[in-house]
């Protein structure tokens, strides 16, 4: 867990992420996103690829306690998930999809972002696997490859958050579609947040 | 059209991209790819976005020629597009997904990238929409939206150029369930090519 001045480092992180994107970040202008010095941010952080490694597990795991829904009713758990990844307020407000995004483009030349990339998907891809396991044993959804439709859900997540980036797409149409699939796969369709 | 010296600095200018990365792209480095000088490539083009916005328009024009795909039944042009858009030769061998991935993730601080991209996938939408229209009209497909099935298309293919960049995944999987997909939404299969 981190420290309180480690948080606002990160959010510092996320706006000179956002507004002067990887190749124009440096650790004096984190600095003068936040009230610090760059002196005092390379005490907690050696290098600006240090401190990248852990902004994104810093991400990660608010991403990951979000998803981790305790829900008994496997429909409820997709239902929350799927609010989760769509959630308006998070694509606009916080700028993250734009930082993740950074760093994702970064992955083919930084094997520690890629590693945490890996373990994100994983994650993603169990919670989603697991849900649809459980809602096919409890005979909610057709009989189908669990793994199948994880891995179907995260890459089309994947594919939303690109286009959210690159495109400036608003995700809302798109989230119809992946849950006609589901409903194609599953004989059952997640009920709609409504959305803004 | 480009001429031979522009294309011989579009392919020097991937391979920069994809040796350094978009941080780390200087017009030095991309004559250093060449056997041209910086100054010749300055001659060309101003400034490195005037290249990379070329280079951008170089890479799209590339991939639509590819996928003007002629054929008179939908279903070999669906099979087709899908053919190209999974060709393994391409997302290993020239590093174009990397050198696109950089691009993309420029795209928020870009209008000139965004508004290449936004092109592009209007243009794969359309291949799409129009060979499930067509599909639908000849019988072959069951009665469905053809620009909801486009967009599905369209944004799988979105995630798994994201996962084969962030990844280092291979498609095959993926393709395999986008095929799934394609088969509960169309009532219909596309052939797969066997893929290395």
């Amino acid at each position: 867990m981190e420290s309180e001045t480690e948080a606002a480092i990160f959010e510092a992180t996320n706006r000179a992420l956002c507004e002067h994107g990887y190749a124009g970040l440096t650790m004096q202008r984190i600095a003068a996103e936040s009230s610090m010095t760059s002196a005092a941010i390379h005490y907690h952080f050696d290098t600006k690829e240090e401190l990248l490694v852990s902004f994104l597990e810093y991400l990660i795991e608010r991403f990951e306690a979000k998803i981790a829904c305790e829900a008994a009713d496997p429909r409820t758990r997709l239902e929350e998930f799927l609010d989760i990844v769509f959630d308006p307020a998070q694509s606009k407000a916080d700028g993250f999809p734009v930082a993740l995004m950074e760093l994702k483009a970064q992955a083919p030349y930084h094997d520690r972002f890629r590693d945490r990339f890996l373990d994100l998907d994983a994650t993603i891809r169990e919670v989603v696997a697991e849900a649809v396991a459980d809602g096919v044993d409890a005979g909610h959804f057709e009989e189908t490859d669990p793994h199948a439709i994880a891995r179907l859900v995260t890459t089309t997540i994947n594919g939303i958050h690109v286009r959210t980036v690159a495109l400036g797409e608003r995700p809302v149409e798109t989230r119809q579609v992946l849950e006609a699939t589901l409903e194609a796969h599953l004989g059952w369709r997640p009920d709609s947040e409504v959305m803004a």
